[in-house]
């Protein structure tokens, strides 16, 4: 392989491109004029370009892509490998990445947000680039014209993005307040500094959440150099609340979120049978405990029937709780670290409910079996079964939160399995106990 | 933009106001004894006094309101959206709501009294005045000078909306266009006819699912001769999907929406208690289906261990099937009339699903009681009870919709109460109709 000693013309260079790597070649061609630099791009293929763009420093990747349309450029990428792509994209002026972007189709740009390595349910993967980003040295009547051109081309033109002369987000300006401002006024002078802003990489739960919060109509994307990447609008973040929101509520019932009424009866087979296998486990641990207590239930048959009230409460019990917390999480507004007192309010709750619901059923069982021991023993048992529905409906969704584990999707199955196993335990276990004043 | 961490006297926090959002701001005023927040009222301007309002829940509207004099109060409204200051208003006590509304201007008054006519959760209780709408016959020219006037009024200035001389909607033109058509074009020749619009009684839901489908800034609310009122901006149709899905989540769950896990012990305990004593009701209705076969558990105890399994899975099933239901209703994707059919693709579920799980727990059953029948009555009664599931978690919220009874709120205690009746009585029914093969 050749090294590249004396002079040669861009002609030259493109017939024996293959005896030159790649490396030597980009230092000669930062020697090239820019006219030498257009007739060399216009000679070889767009094979042999990628492989010098991926060599080149900025300076020379920049002098290339003025001598490249758009449409070639995109041609170019194709031959790249999708990591330099994305750093190149990132090396390049925001105006131009943004042209770059709106040539592509619509999965042609789910492509790029994914070639730039942003997962579809993070902020990059969901923001769009039509938007007004303009220097903010500029006056109220050449942002106006500029508006003017760029406008049919974007989405949300209410909001313009203010750029420093390093292109680093700076602030922000509201459309009206163009039509407030003198003519020859400049937009740093009322430019508004405060500018919620996310990184690519923020999970899109927490981007909804500013949005809402804040009731924006975008969210500005930029990277940790504070270079606009994009914006998030609004009504995609609808789509964003829209789904989390499925996502609990089915994601409660071991439903997945994809699954709809109308899928055909196989796929919803597929999709739902598995969770019910999964209780199926935990309804037998339930099934073991009572097995443990048959000899017991043989001579008080009774407790057959009462054993499920005591059960069944402290499932209800629990998913209240549970869906309180699960809900607290979505909206940001619980977390482990500052919240874990609660817990203490959640017991009291068990205690107090616990008491009305167990006198209530006391006396019911009281009056249909006239035995004043087992209304006492469901009393205690229904105390202490909602106080474990309250204390695990509570800590159970914040501790998965806290492992990465989707609260929603496994919460219900550790917490039934608790008020189940809990419940028939102590109940049949004083039962057990006090056996003698049952018979 | 900065959070509050530290304290902050009130000159400090009204001295670095902008450097603060409101929405943080209003949490940590909360936290201000009266003196000091009487001190930070009389520091800062009345348009950030009105920005903080906006933000503060009932308890620091109230304290803040206090503070002020009805003049001044009224000065502070000037700067807020005429939908903020009705439901401000809506939460003031009557006298001084009303003494507020006298003092007012009169259109304004008008505008108000006309805002607060309409129920909270219906598309005139969520409406804002401050839109533009022109004539259709303006030209590009006049418009822009007219919107220029009321920008700084307005909430939404993306969309212009046209009236005829009648006064009538008759269409929209958006900002852009004005910006890309010649200056003496009349707007009437661009318009775009096709305006989606509600009329103040619908319901905020239905309105919500417009906005989010169609991806809209605003929607307007015309009464019946088409007069526009008012327009529903993106940032209250955010509040209401977030307000409607935590009113499922929770619903489901028998918890009231407003109840927050922070809440004073005593209120929660008056929110949860209800549920659970309706569902106590349920609890007894199963234990005495139980009772009804207490002979036939007497002579097979193992009856009692198994006979939570087909009840539990069966509530398993049928919240999956009511999930999605609930959720399909949210959306709009399922009505009775249209979709009743797929009743049966819920019952061909239960049959499979039920036949799956029954066959694993009738060979873990067989494997544990060495009885054949056990386990044949057991796969029997698992389908049964899994269809029962499917069939009535599929109709009972369509039914109560239709009822106009809120399914999120209501289905559950009906499935719960069927499948564990359900369950039970088929279970124990089949072991007592075999009962010679079981002993």
């Amino acid at each position: 392989m050749k090294t590249v000693e004396t002079y040669l013309t861009p002609q030259d260079l493109a017939q024996n491109f293959s005896d030159f790597h790649a490396v030597d070649l980009v230092q000669f061609l930062a020697m090239y004029s820019s006219e030498e630099l257009a007739q060399f791009c216009s000679l070889i293929s767009k094979h042999q370009l990628a492989a010098i763009i991926e060599q080149s420093d900025l300076n020379l990747l920049l002098r290339i892509v003025q001598q490249l349309s758009i449409e070639n450029l995109l041609k170019v990428f194709s031959y790249m490998s999708k990591d330099d792509v994305a750093d190149m994209l990132g090396e390049l002026p925001i105006a131009l990445r943004k042209s770059l972007l709106n040539k592509m189709k619509e999965n042609d740009r789910v492509i790029l947000t994914s070639l730039l390595g942003y997962p579809n349910d993070s902020a990059g993967g969901l923001m769009t680039t039509e938007y007004i980003a303009l220097n903010e040295n500029l006056c109220v009547r050449q942002a106006l014209n500029k508006i003017k051109e760029i406008a049919p081309k974007t989405e949300i033109i209410t909001i313009i993005y203010l750029l420093n002369n390093q292109k680093q987000l700076v602030g922000t300006v509201n459309l009206r307040d163009l039509f407030t401002h003198q003519e020859e006024k400049l937009l740093k002078d009322f430019k508004n500094p405060n500018v919620l802003k996310v990184y690519p990489e923020e999970d899109q739960e927490q981007v909804s959440l500013l949005v809402s919060k804040y009731d924006l109509l975008a969210i500005p994307v930029v990277n940790h150099r504070d270079l606009l990447l994009g914006i998030i609008t609004v009504d995609d973040i609808i789509d964003v609340i829209i789904d989390e929101q499925t996502e609990d509520l089915l994601g409660l019932a071991g439903v997945d979120k994809e699954e709809r009424l109308n899928a055909p009866l196989i796929d919803s087979v597929k999709k739902r049978l598995p969770w019910l296998v999964i209780n199926l486990a935990t309804a037998f641990m339930a099934s073991f405990t009572i097995g443990l207590f048959e000899g017991t239930i043989e001579k008080v048959v009774a407790l057959a029937s009462v054993m499920s009230i005591v059960a069944g409460m402290g499932g209800n019990a629990g998913t209240q709780t549970l869906s309180l917390v699960i809900r607290g999480i979505a909206l940001g507004e619980v977390k482990l670290k500052e919240d874990w007192r609660l817990i203490i309010k959640e017991f009291c709750l068990g205690i107090i409910n616990g008491a009305i619901t167990g006198f209530i059923t006391a006396i019911i069982i009281y009056w249909h079996y006239h035995n004043i021991f087992l209304g006492v023993i469901i009393l205690i048992a229904m105390m202490g079964n909602l106080v474990i529905a309250g204390v695990f409906g509570f800590t159970i969704p914040l501790v998965l939160k806290k492992l990465n584990i989707d609260p929603a999707l496994a919460s219900s199955i550790f917490l039934t399995t608790m008020t189940d196993v809990g419940g028939f335990f102590i109940f049949l276990g004083l039962a057990q106990l006090f056996l003698a004043y049952l018979i």
